[in-house]
């Protein structure tokens, strides 16, 4: 390969090993200095060797006046070009920096919750751009959606047991992001043996089943694990609607903590399979029940039905994952309030529920409010739950901050 | 009394003994339909026959359209001349009127907790605009912060009696909303006698001692509840700093919660004289610690003794209550943040408050930032608090939302 003329130099203080990408004049190098973790391809001087460099390597990022900023993973592949691992040190990461960074993640889930069940790597803010994994007991598994991780994968897997000594460690290639960085979306077990059943999962006082590798691959997520808690705070004696109920996530919880029945409602029959399960192993069975169907036509037969419930929870999947169906994405939210808030009793209670990145919570607010007035219903708001604290955020990041969960009574 | 020529007609519906006040055309109607509670003075046809209502009247409150828009209190010594009381119904508010409102509050609060210690009623999200309650046990305390509820007292605290069995009835009339109501600051007993010792209060494993009628009159507040409780599930083994400690209310549910140690600082020796006793109380005054003196001050001395602390919680007062002081105000959160970061011990946890309703979440956290930032420190943000579900808010007065916590990762 020919470099061209203005191709970086290595930095004085970087090992021979390590490429080197510089950023842009116009690039915004006093953000990332303050913390800020991307730098998007139109901010990076882009020579031939640059692109030629294989999506996720590790180099070293100078600014235009090529003082060093750190450690980055480059993937030319990427709008996000590059992601900053670590402002400092040097060389490609090794076992003892993935071990560093996975007992620190672990230390902070550790004083959070009595049992090892939690999101153990929540990407950039626990330092591992791009990587999540949650854990479940005596099963990791990783999704690395930026592709340092899928390079590293290794290190990282080697790591993780010795830090959390979990014996089985999968490779979920699913995510979203990993179409974005070009990746495959090849699953695989890293260590052990995929679990051929699904796994029990306490949460709130109820138990959980996840199919983490099953035919439809349900998973189990721990974002809601706050709000299911603060929603089954209005449980007692009520019934309870759970709109969008995925695996029963707010339903069992509400059952555990004393409701009198809870309706589960989902498009997917595996999920509310496992939802059924998991009643079982709560033994709440007999006060569950599940309607498989879309959310939407199944409001407007409860509605028809005159049903009417203590606590209703609509935890749509995100309307709105990006800036193009935020439009469209609000109307939908709106609609869900609208639908549900004539459902609820007087004096009840209204969980709206919202995972989109593209709808702030302003937005998102207005949105249920507006559905919640065409019903005809008013509203105090109580409370405004986000993602737990094993989801933690990099306040540098805005964008992550996704969930968003809004408990009215009206 | 000469009426205007151009003073409203008593509306069609309305009984001839409620005065009618009207809107002006600029007036936004639609939004006083849509939940907003409040007139303001420039937007009344303030005529001399509205000028010369005693403050505190009921009216009924008509469009420019003359359409009656609800029963509205009103006061023409307030910058919020109107204040709607209800978008229905006909007199002045009852005995069964308050009573229905106690009721649907009291619901909430029952609902949420297990013993009667809370904030009964949070003003216009609780349906009585201006009107603070909080609850000890058999006592409450009334804050009439609009003139309305002064005229009204008797038959709120009749209600209160009744609905919620208290024996005692304070009126506090300490309020700031007061002064701009144009109202007195004398506090009373309105039913029973005003305890002779501060009572006790038990949140988050912990007991409070709240001084509600004391020299000091210290008080207490629940709205940091939910964040006393969350932080506190940080405290296991660590030692905690609790600054801007008032009586107590992070520390000592810290300690309740497994802290090794915690130290209360705050500039009022009264206030840190309860903490002792809530402490004693608790029955963890073996490793508790008071420093009396200016907060600022006190972090400096800290940082020159080198101490180091596993949870730090600064709740300061609200630097920034209105728009003028803004800008100083996130001087000094900054300065919070600046001066107490570096003595965080490293994976520690800083808690940072605010109660200033001039500085918006977004503010505060860039406030807070820069503080961490120039004390050297990097942060995951974990968690964002608000004040209790016991402080509702009335969605369309975003304003009400005063209270942000900030959970700090260093």
């Amino acid at each position: 390969m020919t470099e061209s003329p203005d191709a970086p130099e290595p930095a004085a203080d970087a090992p021979a090993d390590l490429p080197v990408v510089r950023l842009k004049p116009k690039a915004n190098a006093r953000a990332i200095r303050r913390g800020f973790p991307w730098v998007f391809a139109d901010e990076l001087v882009t020579d031939r060797r640059t692109k030629a460099l294989e999506p996720g390597t590790i180099a070293m990022l100078e600014d235009a006046e090529r003082k060093t900023l750190g450690r980055v993973a480059v993937n030319p592949k990427s709008k996000i070009i590059a992601r900053m691992i670590d402002t400092g040190g040097r060389g490609i990461p090794d076992h003892a920096w993935f071990v560093a960074r996975l007992k620190r993640a672990l230390d902070l889930r550790e004083r959070l919750y009595d049992a090892p069940f939690y999101r153990l790597v929540h990407a950039e803010a626990d330092g591992l751009p791009g990587v999540v994994i949650d854990r479940f007991g005596d099963v990791a598994v990783i999704q690395p959606n930026a592709a340092w991780a899928d390079v590293l994968i290794e290190p990282l897997a080697e790591a993780l047991a010795e830090v959390t000594g979990v014996t089985t460690i999968l490779k979920n290639a699913g995510g979203r992001g990993r179409s974005l960085e070009g990746l495959d979306a090849e699953d695989m077990a890293l260590r052990g043996a995929a679990p051929d059943a699904p796994l029990r999962v306490e949460m709130n006082g109820a138990t959980y089943m996840a199919d983490l590798t099953g035919g439809q691959k349900t998973g189990l997520f721990y974002d809601q694990r706050e709000n299911q808690g603060f929603a089954a705070r209005f449980a007692r004696g009520q019934d309870v609607l759970d709109v969008f109920s995925h695996v029963g996530g707010f339903a069992l919880a509400a059952l555990a903590n004393g409701a009198a029945s809870a309706l589960s409602v989902d498009g997917s029959a595996p999920a509310l399979d496992l939802a059924r399960q998991g009643a079982e192993a709560s033994g709440v069975a007999d006060r569950f029940d599940t309607r498989q169907g879309d959310a939407f036509d199944v409001l407007a037969e409860l509605g028809e039905e005159k049903r009417r419930f203590g606590l209703i929870v609509c935890d749509p999947p995100a309307f709105a994952p990006a800036k193009p169906a935020l439009e469209a994405g609000l109307r939908a939210y709106e609609r869900v309030a609208k639908m549900s808030a004539p459902l609820v009793s007087p004096g009840g209670i209204l969980v709206l529920c919202s995972c989109s990145h593209a709808a702030d919570l302003a937005a998102f607010q207005g949105a249920s409010l507006r559905g919640i007035g065409r019903a005809g219903r008013r509203a105090q708001l109580l409370y405004t739950g986000q993602a737990g604290p094993d989801h933690p955020l990099l306040p540098q990041l805005a964008e992550s901050g996704y969930l968003k969960a809004l408990v009215f009574r009206l």
